[in-house]
């Protein structure tokens, strides 16, 4: 029976039933955590056959001939850098190999445009007042880099075809001062939903007012398949050689979710023009990336089919995981009119739309009863969520049998919020 | 018999002998690297034991708990810190472990000053025109990220103590626009000199004009002694405790130079203002170092006597090399009265000093003969040598027989260079 049509001591009722379950939870002493997209440790024991692959027998060479223990080799390996180019869709020579964070390269680009801008402009810093867009619900530490650096952050929805390009491309043409966009184009997080054709079309053939307004295309979750109706993404690289906008995005992608997330490696895609502003910069940053690693990543995966695989073991660990929060949501709030969520076919979360006002009360009732969520609002600009509806689940670290007690509580942590607001307003 | 004294007809016979010798080097079709401060293949062979010290038995946590191949502990890991801290000489909560060059953590602390400014002042980006001193000769990598960030590089004399502290007295307490000094205190690339006890103690009773003045304390061959008498360098945290100006000095450290150049661990260490806005920093920047590398690093090091006993094996390799230097050095040039240089304890270097004008044409024969030295000039501000006269000597790379044939190409092309010049002079 859904919860609207539902007769004051109906809601009473149903009110006490669900009390006395959660208090059950808090006898517990639950100390459960889904707030982060965290691999489990499962996941990570599938990369442990990495970390002894190179030993005093390795040749320990690139193929350009360069010692990986020594300096140099900016770009890092030809050979990943030839297999980031595969996941990513973007020609090997406009690829650059990092460190261990995808993020950290995002952040550098935002950093470096700040001091020193893109070719012929003048530096971000030195412009006044700018502006950035951030679809959402979206990743939050996306939207803190560009708040850290004083933007203006300007809320685009998400539709279910990814970000309203109606409201992008008029923000886009008519404003100089709006400098990018952030996006997650496949199994975006949090609403797990990929970019339709149209809307990486509507990409490649922007015309922003600003010369140096760049898409940062964080292709996070590129691999990053659930169950066997995959979705694909529409490679925004050749569709913007096909509009003549090649410099327009900055791709991102890492192995943090392939292999080990604190000892992954990151990459970043871009134009000739693009890259000639990031090289200049990464050759003051530093004399070149930890190429150990990076050779670790090619004896370990080998190419794509290498990737292709590990991933398969990953997703034998993560689709049951995923198929208990929907069929928990299901079950518990499926036809109470109180709640929707994704059933995304990748990536790392499920994002559930409770009523309105209800988000952070469900949230700080899945905390007193110990387990932890991602704050409330940490999906938008600035950690407010307008509607206070939007919860992030992020189903892969608890191991199974905890992630069913924590869907649980959460289900009914959903029902006394809804509850709550609904008495209130009788 | 010094070359200035010579007549005019001894200086012919002599050039016509050196040019006999030059053209002979010249034949034998060379190709050797003096360039950068780069370890051999011999030494890399020093750390292999620790490519497969991680396996799928070891244990993945450090101290704290953490699973070191998950995201997580932005400061690093506590084992490792701690060893930074003896090795630096700060204490351990005030170390921040990162990843794999301490060159990309001065920029990041120099970009983080430019856009976000030290705690309380204005960004250094928004404060207009800005000086940074250079104590030259120095290290090239230093000066060009300031050069990069758009500063104006002051050239501060080295003298056999350290910086010349009269001058850096004397622009510190007096001109605000000054933001701050790079320094190698210990075993200083190119001079190899190690800073006096009363030059350091200087440095901690600075009054700077700018609250925001910090001291770039690079203090990357900390540990990386030649021979049997060491030279010691007093330190620099515990006489900024004693002045209360905890706040002046950043220190950096890496093992770049203990285990691998392209895949070691830096750090940073500073007082607690400083560290806030650095951590402020890192928690936008990334989600956590590469944690993995710190526990090889701890694995395989272990503590203090564990870097020693590293450093031994170092420098069993690099003193016979640094032997060489000195000895072609004193027997084809000593008493000539053309050429002086330095006689280091440790590091890399040995900076040589030849006739005023004569520096550039003598990386130049070089090069003509098959040797690459460090570009003329490197070591200064600009790149820009106002005496044409230092050349920096890396001798660490080249294996033994290499390294003889191209002192002695050197030593003939300082000769060389300089008969040009005492005959250009008659």
């Amino acid at each position: 029976m859904g919860f609207l049509s539902m007769s004051g001591s109906e809601l009473k009722q149903k009110k006490a039933e669900l009390e006395e379950r959660y208090r059950a939870f808090q006898a517990q002493g639950l100390k459960l955590n889904m707030a982060r997209g965290k691999p489990s440790v499962a996941q990570l024991e599938l990369s442990m056959g990495m970390l002894d692959i190179l030993n005093s027998r390795s040749d320990m060479h690139a193929s350009t001939g360069d010692d990986c223990r020594n300096y140099g080799l900016a770009d890092g390996l030809p050979e990943l850098r030839k297999l980031f180019a595969e996941m990513m869709g973007v020609d090997d020579h406009n690829i650059i190999v990092g460190g261990n964070s995808s993020l950290n390269m995002m952040f550098d680009a935002i950093s470096c445009a700040m001091t020193h801008g893109f070719e012929g402009c003048e530096p971000w810093g030195k412009q006044g007042k700018l502006k950035f867009l951030c679809p959402s619900p979206g990743y939050d530490r996306h939207f803190a880099i560009t708040q850290y650096f004083g933007f203006e952050l300007i809320t685009v929805p998400m539709l279910e075809t990814g970000p309203d390009m109606d409201v992008v491309e008029q923000l886009v043409a008519n404003d100089p001062s709006v400098k990018g966009i952030w996006c997650v184009p496949k199994y975006s997080n949090p609403t797990g939903l990929t970019y339709s054709d149209e809307t990486v079309r509507r990409f490649a053939a922007l015309k922003p007012a600003a010369k140096d307004f760049r898409i940062f295309w964080d292709n996070a979750y590129c691999v990053h398949d659930l169950n066997d109706t995959p979705d694909t993404l529409l490679n925004l690289w050749e569709e913007c050689r096909k509009c003549h906008s090649i410099d327009l995005p900055i791709f991102f992608a890492s192995t943090s979710k392939i292999t080990f997330p604190g000892a992954g490696v990151a990459a970043m895609g871009a134009s000739e023009h693009n890259l000639a502003v990031f090289r200049e910069h990464y050759s003051f940053q530093t004399i070149g990336p930890d190429k150990l690693n990076q050779l670790r990543h090619i004896y370990f995966l080998k190419d794509m089919d290498g990737v292709k695989a590990q991933m398969k073991r990953h997703r034998a660990i993560l689709e049951p995981k995923f198929r208990i929060v929907q069929e928990k949501l299901e079950q518990e709030l499926g036809g109470k009119e109180i709640a929707s969520w994704s059933k995304p076919n990748g990536g790392y979360f499920v994002s559930v739309n409770v009523l309105n006002g209800c988000a952070k009360r469900v949230v700080s009732l899945c905390k007193e009863a110990g387990v932890v969520l991602t704050a409330a609002g940490s999906s938008f600009p600035y950690g407010k969520d307008p509607d206070d509806s939007n919860i992030r689940v992020a189903p892969t670290y608890p191991p199974v049998d905890e992630l069913e007690k924590a869907m649980d509580l959460f289900c009914i942590c959903v029902q006394l919020a809804a509850l709550e607001k609904l008495q209130a307003a009788q």
